[in-house]
């Protein structure tokens, strides 16, 4: 049991809601841990306790078995979020059977440590966390992990993505993006409303409004040329339901 | 002036609603005349002569003084659209030059008519148009299209899309992903309210519900796996005002 990983979730087939593969197919396998705890996480019931009694240890095998029962045939992408999926050195041969069984892996990380295994990821999103997060980024160990993704010939394979909340977070984007040029780069509208699952509706119309703000920011600036403005469409089209 | 193209407009920066390069910060320019009359055709006015009198013939070089002077320094993306640009021999030479100026291109098409200028096209969508457009495919020239493309390298630049509005589109979508599949898919929900400007909240709860819709079909049957569904952006949040 060795390579056993502290799961939360599996479940799908559903759709990628944001990101690199949006609007994809794919299964999610998201786990438990994270060494951040940002101000406005949609998931901290991965790490803040809440859901400890949750947390099975399975190994990438019986991953594998839930997910072919819960979608026989039905899948050829698997998405694994967290918390920080990152955190878990055996995450590897979860994504080597997976390849074994001509699937992909897509895996999201706030790129605050270096796994091997990230080099086989077909699809990974480095999201550095802006200052509404109240945490901070350190810099030496992103420069890291961004010189080794491009130097194992990944950048085609890796996109970063900032979440936006506010101007100050449209700025610290602008400097990651500057800083990365190379890599592909994705804005996406904060979700200010976690946890309130009764107004899907007002929900959509807020999460819209805020959407058209930051395209326009986007598009008026002519330091974020080479960029994808998106919204989360998950959460546009259930609000904040959990398990979506 | 043999180089001329017929331009309807030339508008942004603004982003790419839908597809493959959905997010994205890109300019537009819309050509005019079309071989097909889709039932639903959201931009009859490229081709039913309604805006006969804006069509201007512009050369390559005056798109491109357009473009620079619209967002100077702010664009590294132009969008071809139409109508259908692949009637126009001479869009190699637009091409080129956005090109020398480090400048992408993507272009879309219905797939009725093939020109070599295709493999220099970034992000090529070919767009086939399912029954309820009441046009019919010429698997023939499609084939052929696709096979030019592949057989020179370029699946990774290129990708199908369906527009759905009913079961039967549906079918017909998945036959086209069996015979391409190893080209990139999109389905995207058909907008049925064309030409209303008015109700854009309406617009909107009808498009989400219509995109849940085709995801639940999408997420259910095993012969859509390696596929991703998109609602239109733009409609989302700007409702069906033209230019946009
Ligand atoms: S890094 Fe992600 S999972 Fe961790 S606290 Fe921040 S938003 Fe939540
Ligand atoms: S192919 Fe496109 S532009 Fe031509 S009629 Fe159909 S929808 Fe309209």
């Amino acid at each position: 049991m060795s390579k056993a990983l502290p799961v939360l979730e599996v479940f799908g087939p559903t759709f990628q809601g944001e990101g690199m593969v949006i609007g994809k197919k794919t299964m999610f396998v998201r786990t438990a841990g994270c060494d951040y705890s940002c101000s406005w996480c949609d998931s901290a019931f991965t790490w803040d306790g809440s859901a400890k009694d949750e947390i099975r240890r399975l190994t990438p095998e019986e991953v594998w078995e839930e997910l072919t029962n819960l979608a026989p045939n039905n899948f050829s992408h698997v998405t694994i979020s967290g918390g920080n999926p990152a955190l878990l050195k055996h995450m590897g041969s979860l994504i080597e059977l997976l390849h074994e069984n001509n699937v992909e892996a897509a895996l999201e990380t706030q790129g605050s440590r270096w796994q091997e295994w990230f080099l086989q990821v077909d699809d990974l999103t480095i999201s550095p966390k802006p200052p509404s997060s109240l945490m901070k980024t350190n810099f030496t160990i992103l420069d890291d992990i961004i010189d080794r993704l491009t130097k194992a010939g990944r950048d085609g394979f890796t996109s970063l993505k900032v979440v936006i909340f506010d101007k100050k977070d449209f700025d610290y984007a602008k400097q990651i993006h500057q800083r990365y040029p190379h890599i592909p780069f994705y804005l996406q509208v904060g979700n200010e409303d976690t946890g309130d699952e009764k107004k899907t509706e007002d929900l959509t119309s807020k999460l819209l409004t805020k959407y058209e703000e930051l395209v326009d920011w986007t598009m008026d600036d002519p330091e974020t040329v080479n960029v994808r403005v998106l919204p989360q469409l998950h959460t546009l089209v259930w609000g904040n339901k959990r398990g979506v």
